[in-house]
Parts: structure tokens; C-alpha cells; sequence
């Protein structure tokens, strides 16, 4: 696969520069630090003429709208697509000899090697290049994107000529990249690409040379900028261009055989400008910001960055002993996730990260169910960054759940970036209505897991009563289900089952959404919030006795949770008699078709009785695993993590291992193959969870830590880092036993298989 | 509303010019024969240079297609809209005076009236005009469509001066339409209209001048041609225009006082060519028959069409004693449905009937349901050529049938011209597979009225067969359900419920379809169709036995019929919190908020106990009515008619004559404010329904006719006549009994409530 992993699984290599790889490859080369997202392409851009794979720029949140167009519209449809925007590429460095411009193909390469240093978070690349003049040079690069300054990309290039002297040109550009136009695609998956969608204009602020990108309908705008420092070599003259389009340094120098020429750069792209009234702040800061940058310079920078780093893996690193493939693939997960997130509370996690733009930058349910909890035991100012980003759009969520019928509460989106819903397929979209109590189990998560009454108080709170009071007002006692609380006419996880009612996921995730809110709204009722939200003692009432009568949907014949009412109403899809290349099977049957069968896309009522094991007897967990685990055909990405760890949890040992391999390894051998789209982010959180609620058996239950490790037989040992409220404690797993050490705090109570610890 | 009726209620009169009831009027006052539809426009064009209404001319199956565009694609979709094809309008008739164009609002109008005479089938229209100069002329004009000659529209306009001598051109246009961009339309029963559909070339072939029109994707082709014939006054000039846009003759007149000048026009739209192959005959023939109908001349033709439509009333004319305006709705409803139905096996009864371009030109369920009753008793020769339009489309059924994942079989599509599915809607369009069962009805009550062994062995029993593969395919035996035959995930007729299994209306109409397919088979097995059809016997018992034992939703606790597995698990909607504006709920409402309850857009279970009335008890009838009545909004104009033959049937006599009053007047009185878009084929045809099966109590069991009348007590007396298997008999109603006369045929035995007669 030309990729392998080098210094103790920490670097990841690539040996071969094969034209059909790239775009994958270019994936997992992607720096990001959750506002900024540059794709690993080669510094000179596509690798010949005839392009490769996608380039790609993104700053999270920025996005431009275009209407949808239905075959057939209807009342409260989702109105506009919402698409992260393509910015001009900021990592373009090449070069000149003899005029001539530099082109990787028209030449003879050797010794090609790019290396992704996950450790220090920085892309590496060198190769030695003969024009077809016989001239050989040595190029070696590098670059990172700053957590330090989130708006900073870092790039350093350094050209030797090894058997001649002469005028060279090293350029820089920060350049508008052409797009292709791109007719329908049938897969639903990838993104509906829009031509246009920004407007550029140059502009000099001070002595800063800018472009001005603006969109057309969202009404966003940023910056972006770039300055050019020679640091090696003679200089004969650096020379500007400065456009709509670009934004050029060409740097000439006087360079001698043997001894390196050099330029390092500092792109910035600014903080997005929401509205008008920001706008002059934003900009003044972010030149601040760049001059700050650029006065302390790539060193200096490259030093904080690296630190920086270091304390990532000092908490995050999760070390597996016994398989190296496997401790790479799982140390690229957790580098992608950490660059994946949000952290200004306006923004979130994309379905590809800023990797890509398949699901068009868009933020699912996979935030909540798949990565926050990475974040919560991790990294938790980040996790509550992303949770305050659901806070920040509880207002359009409010002004859904009245377009969607439904007079009180709030209704999240589907999917979206500035909060207003863009799914355009409702069955598989809108309907589901799960992401609710997907969100309310995120702030639950975050909640049990920092103590952070602040974040209760101002924040979360909202989020759980108006998710309670849809939920309230959404649902309805039915005479003919003993006059318990039903939800009808909603999508489960499962997009191969739609509009149905009682879905058991949907159902026992709103039960304790409703109970949580009930609880929470209790206890926090001296707050201003509390009074702001107008909650009454009738409406708490009312939570918890929905939430107490919450209907869940069991067969008693077959002993069996229905995932809904009728699912066991319809056969059982003919696995027998469908041909492999018929997965996924959205690709290949008419959703009607999918639909009259008994066929799981992913893990439905497992995920249910994984997120909320005590509801669940084990024996029950066991028949539902097994009959569920038949008709599921993993055709989502979010389904064998989920398999996994309830195999883990009943004892199916092989089980879980297997589904844990094809999930921590999905991107780095591009088992989908649409890796070159971008990373399968919620996969990766999925990894992690494997790992510590999956092998290490972690749950939390009022307020108490506990673990149930079941390491696999294949590994030596498992070892990760888990912060719980405020301390942290290095877990150890191996066969001789496990260990707890106390690496922060001042003591804690954990337990294992029900026998207490207390760490110093 | 300016419209009355006249002479017996046999004339329907407008005696003011609104301007804003124009659109409403012209719909009525459309004349068609199934080939040919031109709306009633004024003969200048539109009212002023501000449009009012729709302008239209159309010919039945003259489609254009593009691309359905979905918010997100999926696999079987419907590929592409078909759009039935605005065609150059041959009405325009004009005349200048000293130069100057008519325009009627730039003068003084007096005395307007237009008369459309049902039974004539013509349009009269007469008035007088004082220009701006002082000068007044009367004019009076007759326009209709051959039914004879279907290509044939005739146009008498005739001008009288009165109060000065001088030069008058009358000038005749053939004239492309421009048409408007129309943006998204939100409301879904309105047409996706898309601007240009199609390509004009003028040419002259023999001594015919032509305007040939060709769609640019679907492949069509036809031709128009125009004849100008001055017939009264000293003709001075006589001058043709021919170009890609018109084709035009203005007729220079030396008008004299008082004394009439007159043009007749023949305009012709041809056939359809289909294939190319065929478009050499089908232009000959066209020219011929052109030819012939100006050598015979509009009075020769207009004593022909007065014979037609005196051959038509004969047969079809229903009276109603007692009532003038409910005559008068009635008749207008009759005239109209004549006047929609395709008759050359190539095409069928669009929504709107050829009035307008509504629902763009699609047929439906509505043909087989609601309006092939009439045909088949009044008509059975158009009857046939609606069914020979299905038999032409099977092999696009087979297609759809396995795009749709069904391994055997046929699927109509929902929406069709050409046999291949365009709604752009799924849900609410392909899941309505009961079109195959309805379709499979209509040949049942065509063939039991009829006995056409024929048609039976040459083509119903393909559609039988295909549609009963089908279900067989389709369904399952599912173990929950006691082993009874299920067919899940289907959408009724009811659009308020979607995507739910074992809908009663489906299952009872697809258990027929099955029976009387094995029925058929059994029957014709030694037909060449049977073999070409390659019907096994273990298939013809797998039908059988598929239908017998048909699950049939029903809820024993509560004695009522469930419209589908799910349907009383949901909560019953609001509808004391509904505000009236906020009907049509499809217009207010997300789907998924209407789904979520128990509401229903339209007759369901209802409709199926009308159509099998034996499979249900009279008491079981009369709690299901109650029930879904409650919980009907008749949001579609298919509702009312069959809860008003339910009615009658159940003795609920008021409501059966005020659901009837809404449904005769439906377009009259244009009670959906929509009658401005076309005419509501499908009610008109429930209109007859009522009459016959509702308040006559019509029905055919084994070969037999037998009546169960149950007259209004507002009426004095209901009188229609029926052909049933080659005989026709004349029915009357009274309060003091019923009357039954052989008007054809050698003897014939029907029962009266239980009672036989037989009538020589």
C-alpha cells in the first residue's frame, strides 16, 4: 500500500508516490487543528496535469447556501443545502530554474518519501528531482497547522542544487483553486459540490497584503494572508503579486551547488466574520495574530507546536503492545480526532473532519454518540466547546421543532452547520428525531464525567429541557400500548428501516432524556437559567412520568427487543440471494425495497443497549446481539465499533476482536474505499470507545468509575489515560492483571469487576 | 359567478367578463376529444395585455421530459418529469380596423356572452365593441372539436359593422405561446413546468402549409396546419405568414354597414409520431384528412359533430328531476369526461383532462377507479381503448417492476404518460403500488360488464397475470401474522398515512387481483397469450393461494377494520386545534407530522368496502364509516364521492346527498378555488359513480345486474341508461318506484333489492 509505519508505530511513511494512491494518501496527510484543515496534497499541488484526487482548504463553519431543489416540494422541507467552502490553497510552494517551472512528472524522481510524524503533528516530505536537463535538486519540506494559533499554517521548503549554480525562484501562492464543475452524483454520500461559492478580493490592510473571501448567500467572511521569509541562501529579489485570485511570492535567489536555498511561510486564515458588526474586530485581531506569528517565526513556532503536541499524547496516547500495525492505525485515529473538533463553540466535528468535503462539512449525531466521549475523558475544554456549539444553535432547533408541527421544545438538525436543518431526504434526515436525546446523552456524558455544575448551569440545562419538552410534546399515550408514552413516525439509527413508531433506540434514549431533564431541572432550579426557561413543576411532572411510562417495544414470543413495532412484521432480507457487490445496498436497491425487510444498515437497538446497559439483562443483551447481528449489513461506517463492544461486553471475544480490527484500521487501509474522500471520523472515535468502554469494560454510574477489562488474547497489554473529574488515572491492562495509577489528582475510587480501588 | 344554466340546463352561460373569474371560466369552457384540448380562451388571445389565465392547447400524450433534480438522489428513483407540451394555439382569431389591432380592454364591450352548449359540444360567443374612435361592431363566433375527425378544431368568426363601411382584416393565428419562467412552485398538484419543451419548423409539404413540432429528450413529433375559408363579404386580400414562430392569414374585407363579414377556420394537430419510422404515414395521413375536412367545410362538419354528440347524450345523459343546477353540474361534469378520455390505445385520461396542464398531463389510479366505470356502461369502445393504453405500457411496468427489486411481474407507474414512473415522490407515488391491483380491477368491471372474450384473451389477461406475479412476488407469508400473506411497506389511497404494512385497501384489492387472475388463467389457458405469458399451473395455484389467504388488518377489541397494521397506534389528530386555513394539511403540515397520527387526506378502507362490498357485513361497514369519517379531512377531490356512495349504501341519506352535492358541483361551482388549473377529472367520473352505484345501487355479481335504489328525497326522479353485455337499459328512479326499459337488445334479467326482472 506504499504506506507502513516507522518509529515505534508513531510515523507514518509513505515510500511510493503512485499517482492512484494519492488522493488516499492525501487524506490521512491532513493537518488540521479544528479550524483550519489542509489536505496532505503535494506542496506544488496535483502531481500532473492531468489532476488527482481533491485538493482542499476548509476553515470549519465556513460554508456557502444554495436552495434545494425537490422533485417534489412540501411543507417544512429543509429549505438549503449548506456546503463548506474550497479556499484558496495556501500550502502551493514550487520553483523556477532558468525560468523554467517546476513539474514533478517532466522530470526523473528519486528517493520520494513523505512522513507523517503523529507525535509532532507535522508533514514531512524530501525527494531528490532531475529536469529533464540533467539539473538534480533536493527538496525537503515541511509543515504543520498551529494549535497555538488556530489560524496559522506553518510551511518551510528548502531546495539544493547538487551539480550546479545558478539563478532559482522559489514561489510561494496562496491561489484560488479552479474547480471542476460536477454534474449529479447518485451517491447520497458524497457531497452535492456547488460551483461558485465565494467571492475574492484583494485588499492591502496596514502593511498586510489580504484576500477577502466572502460567501454569496451565507453572508460569511474571512481572511486569509501570507508572508514569505528567506532564510537560507543569497537573495537577488523577492517580487509580489497580489490579486483576486492569488496571492504570490517569488523569492530569486543567487544559489550554489551543494548549499541549500530556503523560504518558510506563514498562512493565516482568520476567524469567520458572522455578522457585519464583528467584521472590523475579527480583522484586527487576525492581523494581530499574523504579525505575532510572523515575528516569532517558524522555529519558535514549530517549538510551541511541538509541545503543544506533546501534552495531546501525554493524555490521549492509547498504547497496545503485540501489534504495531494496529497501534499505528489507532494512533492515526487519534491524531485525526483531536484535529477533527471544533473548539470556538460556534463550530463542531465534520463527518470527514477537514479532511474532505463528502457529507459537505457537515455535523451529524456521530458528534455526540461517537467522539465526544474521546473528548470528555480526554480532553474535556474541547468536549465542552462542542457541546456549547449545540447550545449556540438551541434557538433554530427551537424554530424546527414549531416548523415540524410540534409546539414546545427544540428539534436539532439532522445535519447542518449553522444550525438550520439540510438533510434532504427526510426519511433518512429529519425523521431522525433521535439526535434530540443523542445530544441530551452527550451533555449526560460530559456531565457525570467533569462534575462541571458551570456548564450545567449555563449551558446544559437548556439543552435537556427543551429536548424533554419535544420529546413531551412529540409523543403521545396510546390506549392500545397500556396507555404507555409513545414516539410514532420516526427513523431509528438503522436508515434501512424508516418511519416507524417505537423505535427501542429512539425510545429508551428520549426515556432517559425526559428522566435526566426531570432530574436536572430539579436540582438546578435556583438558576437563572432555570427561570429563564420558564420550566414549571407540572412540566418536570410530566418529564418524568413520560419518561417512567416510556413504552419500549419486546417481543415476548421470541424473547427478542423489537427495534420497532413492526420490524418482525416483515421477512428477513435474502442475504442468501444478494451478490456482494450489491453492499452497500442504498447503492443498489430502491429505498421502498430496503424498507419492507427485516435489514439493519447499523447497529440499532444494540447501540441502545450498549449506551444504556442497565436497562438490559446480559442474557437479553446476548439474544439481541445475535439475532441483530444476522440482518445488519454494516453498510455505515458507525456499525462494527458498536458490534464490537457489545461483543466484548457479553464475552464474544473473537467477535469483538474482529470488529474491533476492521474498525481502527478502516482508514489507514482504506477499507471502504473512499478514504480519499476524507477520514471516517465517527469510525474513529468508535476506535477509541472500542478500546475503553469495549476491552477496558469502562461505565460510569453515579458518579463512580469502573472497568471490566477483557483484554484480547492477540495483545500483551492496553494502556490509555482517563481524566474524571479533574483527576487522572493511567489504566494498564494486561494478562498478569490490570493497573490503575493516579497520574493527576488527589484520589480517587475506581472499581474493577466490583472490587474497589482507592488511588493516591 | 356569472355562469348560469340555460334551455333545460343544457347550456352553460357566462353573461359577464370578469376578468379575474376568466381562468375559471376558460377551464369549463375547454372543448376536447381525447386527442385534442384547447382551453376556452377568448378567440383574440388574453384579456389585456395583462395575462389572465392560462392559455392552452394540448394534445393527449405529447409530452416533453427533463431530468428530475432531487435534493439527495437514491437508488430506482424516477429518472425523469414528463410534461404534457404547451402547442401552438389555432383559436387566435383577430381584426384591425383602419390599421389597428383589437384589443377588447381598449374598448367599450357590451353584451358579452359566451355559451357553451353540452349538448352541442360548441362554443358560442357573442358581443359587441366600440373602439376608442366611436366605431361598433358586433361579432360572433363557434368554435368545436371534431369528434369525428379528432385532429380538427373549427372556428367560425363573423363581424358585423354597425355603424360605418370600411376595410376590415380578420386575421387567423397559429401561434407559439411565449411562455413565462415559472420559478419553484411549492404547491405539489401543480405542474413543474420548465420552458422550452419544444421545437417548431415551419414547412410546406403538397399545397399544406405545416408547423412541425418536435420535443428536444422524448422524441415526439407532430404536425399543425391551418385553413382559412371566407365565407361571407367582398374579400379584397387574402395574406399568409409562415414562420417558425406562427402561421398566420389575415383576410382583407370591404366591410358595409350592417351587412356580416365571416372567416371559417379548420386547424389540425396530427397524431403523435412516436417512432420514426411512422412519422411519414402519419404526416400523410394527416394531410389527407385535413384535406377532407376543408372540402367538406365547417357546416358540413358542425351537423356531423351535432350528430356525435347527439349519439353521445343518448346513451350517456343522466337527469335529475328536481334540481337545475345540479342537472346543469352534472351534465357539464359528463361532457367533460367524454371530452378527456383518450381513444386510440395509445393514450389515457390525464387529471386534468386535457384543460389544462395540472398535474402535467400524468394519468393515474383515478382512470380505473373513478372514471372507467362510466365508459364501461355508456361507452364500452372508449372503455376498451383506456385499457389498451395499460396493456401498451406493460413492458415498462416489467422494467419498474425490477428496478423496484420485484423478480416477477409488472408495476404500473403511479404518474405515467409514456408507462415509465415520474413521480418525483416516492411515498406518497411508487408506494402506492395499488395501482396494480386497481388497474386489475378495471379489467374485472370492464370485462363482467362486457363479456369481451377478446380483449380478455388479447390483452386483460397479460395485466392480470404481470400484476398478480407481481403481488406474489412482493408480499410474503409472514409467521407473526399466523402464516397469512403480507404485504408490507405500501402506501393506500389515503397520501395522510405513508409507508406501512398490510394496508387494507392494498391487501383486499391485491387478493382480488390474485383470484381472478388464477380465475382467468384458469379460464383462458388455451389462448396464445397464456402461453406467450408462460403461465405455470404451480403459479396460478400460488395466486390462489396467496389470495385466499391475504391477511386482512382488523382490530377485534375495537370491531373495526384497521386501515393498516399501525394505524390505531397512533394518536387521532387535532382537529379541534386545526384552524380552517390550515387545510390542506399537506400544504401546512411536514409529512412526517401528518404521518405521525390518524388522518386521513381521502377514502381508504372506505373505498375498498365500496368497490368488494360482499367481504364486509353491512354493520361492519357502517362502524368503519363512522370511524374514518371522523378522521377524514377529503383534502383530495377523490374522497367525497365514496363516502356519498357509502353512505347511500350504509341508509345514511343526508350524508349521502350533501357529500354528493359537493362532489356534482365540485368544478361548477369551483368549490377547491383550483378549477382556474383544469377541470377534476377524476370527481366528475365519481359524480356518475354516485348516481349509479351510489343512490341506483348498481352492482354486478356473477354475470348479473341487479339495483338497490335509494333516491334523495330531494329529488323527484333519477333517470340514466346502462349497456351491459350488448344491451342497454334505461333506469328510472322515482319516489313511486323504479322503472327498467330494454332500449337495445333481445332480453336482459336484472334484480331490484333481491327482486328479478327480466326486461324483452
Amino acid at each position: 500500500m506504499g504506506l507502513k509505519g516507522l518509529k515505534n508505530a508513531s510515523q507514518l511513511v509513505e515510500t511510493n508516490l503512485e499517482q492512484e494512491k494519492l488522493a488516499f494518501h492525501n487524506t490521512l496527510f491532513s493537518l488540521s487543528n479544528g479550524h483550519l484543515g489542509v489536505r496532505g496534497n503535494l506542496e506544488e499541488g496535483y502531481f500532473s496535469k492531468n489532476h488527482t484526487g481533491i485538493m482542499g482548504t476548509y476553515v470549519n463553519g465556513f460554508y456557502e447556501t444554495s436552495p434545494i431543489v425537490y422533485g417534489e416540494n412540501a411543507y417544512g422541507y429543509a429549505k438549503n443545502h449548506q456546503t463548506i467552502c474550497k479556499l484558496p490553497n495556501g500550502h502551493i510552494l514550487t520553483f523556477e530554474i532558468e525560468g523554467e517551472r517546476f513539474q514533478l512528472d517532466l522530470g526523473t524522481v528519486d528517493n520520494h518519501q513523505r512522513t507523517l510524524d503523529l507525535f509532532e503533528g507535522i508533514l514531512k516530505r524530501e525527494f531528490q528531482w532531475t529536469s529533464s536537463t540533467g539539473k538534480k535538486v533536493v527538496i525537503s519540506t515541511e509543515r504543520f497547522v498551529s494549535y497555538q494559533v488556530s489560524e496559522a499554517l506553518l510551511l518551510s521548503y528548502e531546495l539544493t542544487p547538487l551539480n550546479f549554480s545558478g539563478e532559482i525562484v522559489l514561489i510561494h501562492d496562496l491561489l484560488e483553486e479552479e474547480l471542476e464543475t460536477v454534474t449529479a452524483i447518485d451517491d447520497p454520500r458524497i457531497a452535492a459540490r456547488h460551483e461558485k461559492q465565494t467571492k475574492i478580493e484583494a485588499m492591502k490592510e496596514a502593511d498586510l497584503e489580504l484576500l477577502q473571501i466572502s460567501t454569496i448567500r451565507s453572508g460569511l467572511r474571512l481572511w486569509t494572508t501570507a508572508t514569505v521569509k528567506p532564510v537560507a541562501g543569497e537573495v537577488l529579489a523577492v517580487k509580489g503579486t497580489h490579486s483576486n485570485q492569488k496571492l504570490e511570492t517569488a523569492v530569486t535567489f543567487a544559489a550554489v551547488e551543494n548549499e541549500p536555498i530556503k523560504i518558510e511561510v506563514i498562512v493565516g486564515y482568520s476567524e469567520i466574520v458572522r455578522d457585519s458588526e464583528a467584521e472590523k474586530n475579527v480583522k484586527i485581531t487576525f492581523m494581530q495574530k499574523m504579525h505575532q506569528v510572523s515575528k516569532q517565526g517558524f522555529k519558535q513556532m514549530k517549538n510551541q507546536h511541538l509541545a503543544d503536541m506533546a501534552d495531546f499524547w501525554s493524555i490521549s496516547d492509547v498504547e497496545i503492545a503485540g501489534d504495531d500495525e494496529l497501534q499505528l492505525g489507532l494512533r492515526l485515529n487519534l491524531f485525526h480526532l483531536n484535529q477533527a473538533a471544533g473548539r470556538d463553540g460556534k463550530t463542531n466535528i465534520a463527518a470527514k473532519g477537514l479532511t474532505g468535503d463528502g457529507y459537505e462539512g457537515h455535523y451529524f449525531w456521530d458528534t455526540e454518540m461517537y467522539m465526544l466521549p474521546f473528548f470528555v475523558y480526554t480532553n474535556p475544554a474541547t468536549a465542552y466547546q462542542l457541546l456549547s456549539y449545540r447550545h449556540s444553535i438551541l434557538e433554530s432547533a427551537r424554530k424546527r421543532a414549531r416548523e415540524m408541527g410540534v409546539a414546545k421544545g427544540a428539534l436539532f438538525a439532522w445535519r447542518t452547520i449553522n444550525g438550520e436543518e439540510c438533510s434532504a431526504y427526510y426519511p433518512a434526515g429529519t425523521a431522525q428525531f433521535h439526535i434530540n436525546a443523542d445530544i441530551a446523552y452527550g451533555v449526560k456524558v460530559y456531565y457525570e464525567a467533569t462534575a462541571d455544575e458551570t456548564f450545567m448551569a449555563e449551558k446544559g440545562l437548556a439543552i435537556l429541557v427543551e429536548t424533554a419538552r419535544f420529546w413531551r410534546e412529540f409523543g403521545d399515550y396510546i390506549s392500545g400500548k397500556e396507555d404507555q408514552f409513545c414516539l410514532n413516525g420516526v427513523t431509528g439509527p438503522d436508515e434501512y428501516t424508516a418511519i416507524v413508531n417505537n423505535n427501542y433506540y429512539t425510545n429508551l434514549m428520549a426515556k432517559y432524556n425526559l428522566q435526566m431533564a426531570a432530574k436536572m431541572a430539579t436540582r438546578f432550579q435556583a438558576t437563572a437559567l432555570f427561570k429563564e426557561l420558564g420550566v414549571t413543576d407540572s412540566e418536570i411532572a410530566s418529564w418524568q412520568e413520560a419518561g417512567d411510562n416510556m413504552y419500549l417495544p419486546y417481543d415476548e414470543d421470541r424473547q427478542l427487543t423489537k427495534q420497532d413495532d413492526s420490524f418482525f412484521d416483515k421477512a428477513v432480507w435474502d442475504f442468501a440471494g444478494t451478490p456482494k457487490e450489491n453492499y452497500p445496498l442504498l447503492l443498489n436497491y430502491h429505498p421502498l425495497t430496503i424498507y419492507r425487510y427485516q435489514v439493519n444498515k447499523q447497529a440499532d437497538t444494540v447501540l441502545a443497549q450498549l449506551l444504556y446497559g442497565e436497562a438490559t439483562s446480559k442474557e437479553q443483551k446476548q439474544r439481541d446481539f445475535d439475532y441483530y447481528e444476522q440482518v445488519t449489513t454494516h453498510d455505515s461506517s458507525l456499525s462494527r465499533s458498536i458490534f464490537g463492544m457489545m461483543a466484548s461486553e457479553i464475552g464474544e471475544e473473537d467477535k469483538a476482536y474482529h470488529y474491533f480490527m476492521d474498525t481502527a484500521l478502516m482508514d489507514l487501509v482504506d477499507m471502504q474505499e473512499n478514504t480519499a474522500d476524507g477520514i471516517h471520523a465517527a469510525n474513529m472515535g468508535g476506535t477509541w470507545m472500542s478500546l475503553v468502554y469495549g476491552f477496558a469494560g469502562m461505565k460510569v454510574s453515579e458518579g463512580h468509575l469502573s472497568f471490566a477489562p477483557r483484554l484480547p488474547k492477540k495483545w500483551d497489554a492496553l494502556s490509555f489515560s482517563i481524566e474524571f473529574q479533574g483527576q487522572i488515572v493511567k489504566v494498564t491492562l494486561s494478562h498478569d492483571g490490570s493497573k490503575y495509577e493516579l497520574v493527576k489528582g488527589t484520589g480517587l475510587t475506581i472499581s474493577e469487576n466490583g472490587h474497589l480501588q482507592k488511588l493516591i
